[in-house]
């Protein structure tokens, strides 16, 4: 059954900064949809600067899955395309957290929390070693015991979020730290899976086990019948017994 | 050592409805007041309609646990303080919701979901009956296997929440719902608890039983360093090695 | 992709009790298995008085997912066979763990808790309400936000397991008790799920939503790749780093 | 109020390993119990060599927190020892296991997992960094960002357990890999705590931040009430309600 997928990418860094513009000719969001051809995947690329900052209520209708992806522009997406998302996520829709997703409007609403981490940023990235600690989940299938990032930005705990329901992936970085890097969150009836790896000067989104966790990450995402239960408040006037 | 105890209630019903002032004269917030009384509490009542609607600053950082009423003026409250009293639960502060406090701004803001459920309003109420799953949890110190409230307002599951890191409290309903009536949750630096029996128009809160649980989870949400760790974001520049 | 079962089944009561072999003349075990008949599981049924008490190796290997009903028998089985089923699970296989089996040495073996009760019986049984906590669930698929069992043998809280991983039902008993009575729990490489209704003197397995979820807990429990991956001791003798 | 600790550990390499004896004169349980010197502790030192392998009924009714250090010698425990200690945890006894422990029949127990690892040891160890990722648990009180362990054995993911209830310490090494090194785990009336710091040729329990956080453990690990509830089987004859 075909996913419908929205890919979500704030897209400024590659307007604005040339070597961005050079690892990811095609944006961001384009080195993620490219990574994703081979699955069984409806896909469409939104951004901040699209009508309704890429977020109508039509287009979220019928997508299953969303992903995102923010940096600098977290405070312009306006509360109210926030609002709509969440209720959408709460429906039933998958999102998929990435990066520096970790401070946007929307993984705080939907968590509740600041995630607010320890960062590193060296011009040269990075080596971070991505572990699997959950082998057996859906998200860490084709997975081998670990996979490397030569150039990456260190996220270092304390991970400011409430506890995650799974805890799929930790990773190591040679310059000391320790994070979880790989998370999953169940919120109403929607999925949300977050993964830190993915930085905007470095070609992590051409990775192709990074690619290939992205696109695990979408399918358990989904919900096969996602929006058909509702949490709505269900009031009732009768007792079922007296 | 002394807890500071901010009791916030929404302090509507108690002015407009005869039977809630006739139930509670001194207002609901003040019969939780009343019921804390032996417990080494400082304790301040606020409300609604008093400045910054009962939420300034300097209120909240003298405040170790906020415990939370409201009901049907959920969207009064301005989204400035609900930002304001969420970066003081994460900072460390102890918030304690109470009974229809499940659907104010505050709660929602904190889980990230609607916090629906099914609800059922019979004007003589219903019996339930509030079983201790967590034994040996502090909250549940000195409360029996189980204990009654023999007029109650019914809420029931499905309940729109993330998963709690600790269920104190199952209820039963002598009209045939179940509910996870008190629940922990662990935000930032702050402890949340729910408790959902109390409502305006029966004693609840003159309850001797509802009012021990209630100081129980004051107790267990005050955090003795509160705040003296902090998760901020933590920019490094350099890598512990290189 | 067809399904392994191998439903497991004490099977004393229907030989020794006269009034449950009349509810039950194929056994319960040939009660759940005619209730699953319409899915894609290829079925084999034991009991404790098949050869190896009806566990050998060589079943073990084929089984996808086991399910499990014990009661008067529980110290009869061969720690050595319980050992052998751990094994299995925590290679991959589900175990699916049925109404008293709460008390079984398998059920106490993976929890390792005693997994105490509350339990009631009365002749004619008591109603019990299941409730769905958790509707998007793959167990919860297809079933209503309720369902009765008109005679039940009442089990309730406090039970004395680890905290579930997830809760997909909780039970209201007319008789006045709540119970956490659909829970699942991730060990090792393998999937449980705990479902408390179905008792020996009542035709609850003959009950066609108690089937559907039954058939619906063994769809779950089963991984694809059960045993794919393993979670060895892993002996290196070089860092990938000096 | 005195709490009263059990160090409990096996002894076998201070008899057998010179290098062992000469890190660990007194034994490791000796360093341990040093290491708490200024707590309010009542201490008693047992070894698998005493009466009983140490773990007399006596001792451990009297017992608020037992701590675990074993290695060479797991096997050697018998079972009805391993099953006496496991119902006074359940009846509230807390349980510290350290190290090597965590291949013990006690911790395996307590589990329902083989607790299965990745270990990698070098003659002159690995350095290992452990992060506080729950910064505002007691455990973690009085504890640095990180702290750091010159040479260390490697303990790796993937960790054989069921979820922990709360994840206090992830260790990161030099070598490259990462670890969940500080774990609690609730079970029945009891707390469990789990430390990997801690091998028998490296003067680890010398340590003061791995003292400190020992003690830490065994202050959160102690219940002042434990035992005073019960999870007993509760059978009832009547209903509450007919």
């Amino acid at each position: 059954m075909t996913i419908r997928v929205t890919i979500w990418n704030e897209g400024r860094h590659e307007k604005r900064d040339a070597p961005v513009a050079k690892i990811y000719p095609d944006g961001m969001d384009g080195a993620i949809a490219a990574g994703l051809g081979d699955r069984d995947f409806s896909i469409e690329r939104r951004s901040l600067d699209d009508p309704e900052q890429g977020l109508t209520q039509e287009l979220l209708d019928r997508t299953d899955v969303l992903t995102w992806w923010g940096h600098v522009a977290h405070d312009e997406v306006k509360d109210e395309y926030i609002d709509r998302v969440q209720q959408r996520i709460l429906a039933g829709m998958g999102l998929v957290v990435l990066h520096s997703g970790h401070h946007s409007k929307m993984f705080r609403r939907m968590m509740g929390t600041n995630c607010n981490l320890a960062w590193r940023e060296l011009p040269e990235g990075d080596l971070e070693r991505v572990w699997v600690t959950n082998p057996n989940h859906p998200i860490a299938e084709g997975v081998p015991p670990f996979f490397e990032i030569p150039q990456s930005e260190m996220y270092g705990e304390p991970f400011d979020i409430p506890a995650a329901d799974e805890i799929i992936f930790m990773s190591w970085y040679k310059g000391g730290e320790v994070f979880r890097s790989g998370l999953t969150f169940y919120r109403g009836l929607g999925r949300i899976f977050y993964f830190s790896p993915g930085h905007e000067t470095f070609p992590i989104y051409h990775n192709p086990m990074v690619q290939h966790v992205i696109g695990n990450g979408i399918e358990w995402a989904m919900r096969p019948h996602s929006g058909a239960r509702k949490l709505d408040n269900w009031h009732r006037k009768e007792p079922i017994h007296r």
